[in-house]
């Protein structure tokens, strides 16, 4: 049984080492010849709009599954309606995570709190945003963004003008700035027969836009019945098949939603030596109509990203318990490279040694 | 940085998702064009004895190992002289493990129990060392045996007079057989650096002469500790690189050593899931000169062999905490295809649920 990943970065890489195990193979594609999944499974170097690189995948594959929210809708269904593979998770639902206003739409209509937003396509609109929302805010791009790519913090009308020089050729939404306490995600899956298996709540640190470190289980239990609740409503919705993860502010207890992925997510990578199955196979077992397996988690884990560069290796693997995860990428300032996970009896401990790895790699982020 | 590993079986492949994380590539040797790890790494498909293929290995790869212990030392010494690429574990450890003679020499130079045993050239020599050492005994060929291949009981002379009939034409060794109360086996690293680790004690079950299942942590500490010394004069006395193995009968609370396989073992494939580190990940971390990984159980681990045919995934998968590895192998009769692992949080849980899956599979080994 073949799987196709369209799209061959890290996410795809993790995605087929958990799935040879369970006897898969898989086909990826990908515009770029270094890129990481292509050195560990067999790759198709072409654009993602490559019509006839996109129907031979669907040839060659059972099933076709995505590492990459920003492939577009028209692509897979190049996909689709060249041998009928089948598409997970539904195209349906990455379209909406592809667009933030969708995405705002689709947890209005779901009844799950969101920030206050606003879609801007000119200068005026924009204006008066600012006015009915008030600053602080941010302004995105609705498509293309991704860590904190395509955004910028408006504290005054001086930034608002900068940033419309900048983003403006886009269309745009302007959302509040929450003042937030800390930032969760959840991660869960839902299999093609209905069976749905929820993570324990992640707790996340950003730093200049980009995830730097995932802390879990976190949060008291009605935060992640919440979470969960919010995570299945979305999953309902879309008869979805595989990962889904939706971001959280925790404001004074609240959970606000920031944004959803429709994929295996970064915030998620723990569960590989934290949790008993991790979020890569149970994405495969939900596509392939397999058992889902327990999202029990092993210990308190803490994992850290590691951007940029790929420290030291021993002088990281010294540290006892350190599991390393190299995505084989050059290396690039800002640059997603790889991550490294402890899993510790206690939270206290993995606070503590979580700590320790980032004062090693220099990493200031305001942790913990 | 390129691993070579001469062989692409199971074992290799394990060592290449192991490796993968680490950043590492790999690159393969093996004859078969649809062997296990060349499925997942890049694969030379030539003759163990291929010097062309052996020097472009060679060549291509910083560091050299093998999964499979009947390479001929000489395919090894082509490895080292083309290019100095390091071999590890020692052509010397190998040597040792491929001749059931040299080995029995090597445990008693080291002062390591083992059984009583006569080396066998010709059918007067069978008859003087079954006077020696009685019957029942075991006539095994000295080399090139595996799973039980190339080796006969023998209850009676008539017994004796036809296994010398089907094995008589190679360099045999006669040793006593015996009755034992368990098999174990323990699995440890030296790195280049000279630090070691051993893992917690596998008992183990064999039908057929093939492993069936593996229980770990098992028996008590004594056991662990008279083993781990032994291991560690075997790693010592070879300045060993690598993971090692030596499996040995129990009888009345001693253990008797009967044979070393200088690689990954199949009783510690349960580590991949049950230890905080894998023999896999070890044994790239040996030799490689990286600091070894905790080799710290997380539970009670139960690894039970998938002989013959790798059965209905789903029904497997329905079993909560089953781990499949399906080594991507066509079936065949008696042919190791893949493995499951449960880690529990107790013996009890653990061996009942172990038991569950025998049924399951319908295997009937003798366990507990």
């Amino acid at each position: 049984m073949t799987v196709g990943i369209v799209g061959a970065g890290q996410l795809g890489r993790m995605l087929a080492l958990a799935g040879y195990p369970l006897g898969l193979d898989f086909l990826c594609l990908d515009p770029a010849r270094d890129a990481p999944a292509g050195q560990v499974a067999p790759l198709l170097t072409a654009a993602f709009t490559d019509r006839a690189q996109l129907r031979k995948l669907a040839r060659r594959c059972e099933v076709v599954t995505f590492d990459w929210e920003n492939v577009s809708a028209e692509s897979l269904h190049v996909v689709t309606r060249a041998h009928g593979a089948r598409i997970c998770p539904p195209v349906a639902a990455l379209c909406a995570a592809q667009d933030r206003v969708a995405e705002k739409r689709l947890f209005e209509q779901l009844a799950i709190p969101t920030t206050r937003w606003q879609a801007v396509s000119t200068r005026a609109q924009l204006a008066r945003a600012i006015a009915r929302i008030g600053l602080p805010g941010v302004l995105k791009t609705r498509r293309l963004g991704y860590d904190g790519k395509g955004q910028a913090v408006l504290r005054s009308m001086e930034d608002a003008a900068r940033a419309w020089e900048q983003l403006g050729s886009a269309a745009l939404i302007y959302e509040e700035l929450v003042p937030f306490d800390c930032e969760v995600s959840i991660i869960g899956a839902r299999s093609v027969g209905g069976e749905t298996a929820v993570y324990p709540l992640c707790g996340n640190v950003h730093a200049g836009g980009i995830l730097r470190v995932t802390r879990a289980p976190y949060g008291p239990p009605q935060w992640q019945r919440r979470a969960a609740g919010y995570l299945r409503r979305v999953l309902e919705h879309f008869h979805y098949t595989g990962i889904l993860a939706i971001e959280f502010f925790v404001l004074g207890g609240r959970l606000i939603a920031n944004e959803m992925a429709p994929r295996v997510h970064n915030s998620g990578h723990w569960t590989i030596e934290g949790a008993a199955t991790s979020q890569f196979e149970n994405h495969l077992r939900a596509i392939l109509g397999l058992p889902l397996g327990s999202t029990r988690p092993l210990g308190h884990s803490g994992m850290v990203n590691l951007i940029g560069s790929i420290p030291d290796r021993a002088g990281l693997l010294k540290l006892g318990g350190v599991h390393l995860h190299d995505y084989g990428k050059k290396p690039r300032p800002g640059r997603k490279v790889g991550h490294c996970t402890l899993v510790e009896p206690s939270a206290a401990r993995r606070d503590a040694r979580t700590l320790r790895i980032l004062k090693d790699l220099a990493a200031d982020v305001g942790f913990p």
